[in-house]
């Protein structure tokens, strides 16, 4: 069974995040489970079930696809990568063609698809992941980039957000940024980038690490335009970051303005055409 | 009677385009009309007439609203330009606040507002007119440009088209550049700037004239991108503006590529505060 790694845009606006919900049940033509689902992203679409839906299309079979990161509803992608297996081989450039046949009408496209080993894993295997956090600071409200970026109408102190955003460089404990839901046991993770940069209206947060909690990207970048509008005195970063304290730091940047924008992966080969060790 | 001047920014997917049309009269609350209407942008409204609907919210009175440029269907603005008058004057910021309350939800945002002398026109005092076409040259289709660049799949030759560009500059006759809708009378006008510059899958066309011909920007990128895929060979652009037979020039490049991006007003003065030779 030939194993394939996918590399996708999308704009979250459209969908109830990365996955499947049941919602998707409408998708997949399940109508009973649909009618039944009183969640509040009823009527939209995960990104994991279009993908799903289109792989059931092309190849009459269910594919479960496994992705990088888990969006949340209303966070877009650049570049999230996924992986799944299909019984028979398909030439990447026509599966790129069938999988964009039924997943762009949903503002879903796939950029690439390649080959992967039978031991990659989209999630597991990365190595690291980027997200750009985009903020839109001027007065008047946003008609272009609507949905594209947290508009904070108050002008932000650009100075001291990048002075502060380097205190989360390096290997903390980050309980103070992530979500009251994250289910990870271990709150520690090593971040190994975050940049601001500023052009106009526009700043930009751009941070790497090998994995994130959950919603930590966004509490950090909420945390710092706390910080730009003046909101906090102090070594505040590094003390939330001793603290550990959720109630003490910022609130949690809404979901429109994040973009997964990178997942490398540095121990696999990809390939464009099939190869020995994944035909088995 | 003061007169304002107002800077706007609008998605242009939300719109039938400037100019005030029939289906604005559901705005309007005159759904006689709208009901008799036939044409194709039946429930999308125009810019003005949603300007119009919220100055006759705001004031009670029918205020007519002249733009700088009368964008067509699906083109966009970072920023147009427009004035009326008001019976009796308003605070700039307050003007601001009033009309984003009734025309942000459609997706049009007013940026700024200043009251201006009473001699000054929107269209006729305009100087120049500055204007951005976007081109994304990929493969796959577009998630998150969609709507708002030119998809073009096929590679383009950027250093062709930059070569080329540079023949629209300065005086000619542009007649193989306008639609045939085109009412104005003299073909001549005076390009002082066609940019071509490129980043990553994006080129973007910068432009810039005291005005321009019904559709010009469009033909001249779409001439263009025929030029960048192959299409012509010698000197293409100086035949056409030789000639000037429409026919043989390229397509009308998408309307949901274009962008007015500036206008420009050398002999008025504009002022947040009410200033003698405006109350009159």
């Amino acid at each position: 069974m030939p194993r394939y790694k996918i590399t996708l845009e999308y704009n979250g606006s459209f969908f109830c995040g990365w996955q499947r919900q049941h919602s998707d049940a409408d998708v997949r033509e399940d109508s009973k489970q649909a009618k039944n689902c009183t969640c509040s992203t009823r009527n939209q679409h995960s990104v994991q079930g279009a993908l799903e839906h289109a792989l059931l299309k092309i190849t009459g079979n269910s594919v479960l696809v496994e992705g990088a990161g888990r969006t949340d509803a209303g966070v877009h992608a650049f570049a999230q990568c996924a992986h799944f297996d299909l019984n028979l081989p398909i030439e990447p450039h026509r599966l790129i063609g069938g999988l964009n046949f039924y997943t762009s009408p949903h503002a879903c496209v796939v950029l690439k698809a390649e080959f992967a080993p039978s031991d990659f894993h989209a999630r597991f295997s990365a190595t690291s992941r980027e997200y750009v956090y985009k903020i839109n600071n001027r007065r008047p409200p946003l008609a272009l980039d609507r949905g594209r970026a947290w508009h904070v109408p108050r002008a932000l102190d650009v100075d001291k957000i990048k002075t502060y955003a380097h205190d989360f460089w390096g290997n903390h404990n980050f309980n103070a940024f992530r979500s009251s839901a994250c289910q990870s046991k271990n709150p520690r993770k090593t971040l190994d980038m975050f940049n601001v940069v500023e052009t106009n209206e526009m700043i930009e947060c751009h941070v790497k690490a090998r994995s994130f909690l959950h919603n930590q990207v966004r509490i950090m970048v909420g945390t710092l335009v706390w910080i730009g509008l003046g909101k906090y005195e102090g070594d505040v970063i590094k003390q939330l970051l001793n603290s550990g304290e959720r109630t003490a730091s910022g609130p949690t940047a809404p979901a429109h303005g994040l973009y997964l924008s990178a997942v490398h992966y540095a121990n696999h080969e990809f390939s464009n055409r099939l190869i020995s060790d994944v035909s088995e």
